[in-house]
């Protein structure tokens, strides 16, 4: 140990390999606690104490393929520990690609050119953990595919799949803003009445106690589909395709059904494509974050003021709990955006 | 019979709905003439001579549904007749929505909507029936698709199915003009090296005798694929979405497998869609014919000086066989466009 070296007391989950075609179970996380030197700072690196956990689905798929265990990648609100980057003072709040863990010391090239600094951005009139979530990259997801790939034109009908989630939630109220006609289905009776009552959703259904291919028929009516918003990539597709009406639009943006270990659905309705003109796309967020500022200008005032709403759960508990929440999460046990808050803001 | 009226002696094409499934052979259509009075024409209405009839897949999808035999759709150059419409002058050349008939009475507003006068427009150096063909509909449909949906940069790779037809051929050439690589397959050997050895595409396969996968696969080699012209809408879009690169397109112009019958190919990749952030997108020539007189104004001096080449095939041959040479022109006996002059120029 060298003089004077500053000690840190870390929790970190590790997961190794899940065999193909399982879904994650607890049993594939493992928490450690150990006491060790706090890392040595080269140039441009810093040390982030992680404060709000951002439970995402595509976390899974950074899940190691080799034997090894690995800690596990996850984006986190932190605060800046120690530095040694201009650009990131010890004490400012960040948004950064840490790891489940208590302190991660952000080194990697790629990953510190994704710490973003949210002093000057946060709201302080809005909870922390919204920029995980409504103002956070699932936020910024949703405002800048609907922007770049969506050609929503008012008066037009738009579905959205997992209506009820973090995405689905804002993409219903953009769109509705923009003037089009927004249907929703969501898992439960609860989150639908959410969606009509309380996000002025024009309809919305049961996915899981409804024929899908029936309500959905019924709630887009004669006017028919002009846009799907997929965050699911299931089955669904093939029924939208159906009812989309000419030059409508297909945007692939989720992917929750593989999320959770389903089978691919392979559509026999795709010569539609030609037929009626459709577009179907996919659309990634990790190029675009240079649309984050106009993003958090336009979406920030309209979260402060609660005209676009949203839902979050935030669970007060140890980085020791992440592994088993996260597999909570993924079978869709909670309500909207969840974060799990693993130290006091 | 009115004192004085003209007759006409009309040879016509009628067919009956075909079994589903069932591919047409040439038991589905009866040809009948009979001579009856020429028709008295109402204010725009035109009475057109139908010379070179263009054989074109989709006609297919216009025969009937119902028990009556009806007459055939068909798109052809003609002369005018006789006429009541100032805009089609009695003898003026036109490309006519006709019917495989020897006069054709338009008198639907939408189809007379559709009549184009050709004269001014035809080049004497180029044979007429180049108006069927690459300078026609299909070469129409190439050149505004890959305008409107290519986007297609220099240094890219373009895969084109069914590549030695008439829409494939000008799509090479297109895309080599700007700059593309340009990857084709075809049916014959003969049409390889034709694609290969007249037509400067880089790299060429015959899908009949070769693994499509493994031939495509090493023709595209390590620059991967970024877009593909789809003529054919059969399993070639599964292994083209494992190939695509990043921000890939395909074009869906063409169904040629759905023409021969096939059953519709469910890929089960599409989940790349949004992991390759790709764009599927469906193109119909329909709705786009104000784009028609850019079209003969850049691509006519190409065709008159040879730097873009096509093959055609003109049978020349009575009305009474159009039905049993479509039924042949649909297996793919034919080299190039295929038409059928029924009438001397």
């Amino acid at each position: 140990m060298a003089p004077n070296a500053k000690q840190i007391t870390n929790t970190r989950i590790l997961i190794s390999k899940i065999p193909e075609g399982v879904a994650p179970n607890k049993s594939h996380f493992r928490s450690i606690t150990y006491t060790e030197d706090a890392p040595v700072l080269k140039q441009d690196e810093i040390l982030v104490k992680n404060l709000i956990f951002s439970l995402d689905p595509y976390i899974r798929h950074d899940f190691p393929e080799g034997k090894e265990e690995t800690s596990v990648h996850g984006f986190a609100i932190g605060k800046i520990e120690s530095s040694n980057n201009a650009k990131f003072p010890v004490g400012a709040l960040v948004f950064s690609p840490s790891h489940w863990e208590t302190y991660t010391h952000v080194h990697d090239p790629q990953f510190l050119n994704d710490v973003t600094v949210l002093d000057g951005i946060v709201d302080p009139k809005i909870p922390l953990a919204a920029y995980n979530g409504v103002l956070g990259v699932p936020g910024f997801t949703v405002w800048d595919s609907l922007n770049e790939i969506g050609n929503l034109k008012k008066g037009e009908t738009i579905y959205i799949s997992s209506a009820a989630g973090t995405l689905g939630q804002l993409a219903g109220q953009l769109a509705k803003r923009k003037g089009l006609r927004v249907i929703g289905s969501a898992g439960t009776d609860e989150k639908v009445a959410y969606l009509k009552n309380e996000l002025g959703f024009d309809a919305a259904f049961n996915y899981k106690t409804q024929d899908k291919r029936a309500a959905l028929t019924e709630a887009a009516g004669e006017a028919g589909l002009d846009v799907y918003y997929d965050l699911v990539g299931d089955d669904t597709t093939e029924i939208v395709i159906d009812l989309l009406n000419p030059h409508g639009r297909i945007l692939a943006v989720g992917i929750l059904s593989v999320h959770q270990n389903e089978e691919p659905y392979a559509p026999k309705n795709l010569i539609n494509i030609l037929f009626k003109q459709l577009r179907y796309e996919g659309y990634l967020v990790f190029e675009r974050y240079e649309n984050l500022g106009k993003f958090w200008e336009e979406v920030t005032p309209l979260v402060a003021k609660g005209e676009i709403k949203y839902t979050d759960t935030i669970l007060k508990q140890g980085v020791e709990t992440l592994g088993e929440t996260y597999v909570k999460f993924l079978s869709g046990a909670f309500q909207g955006k969840v974060n799990v808050q693993v130290a006091d803001l």
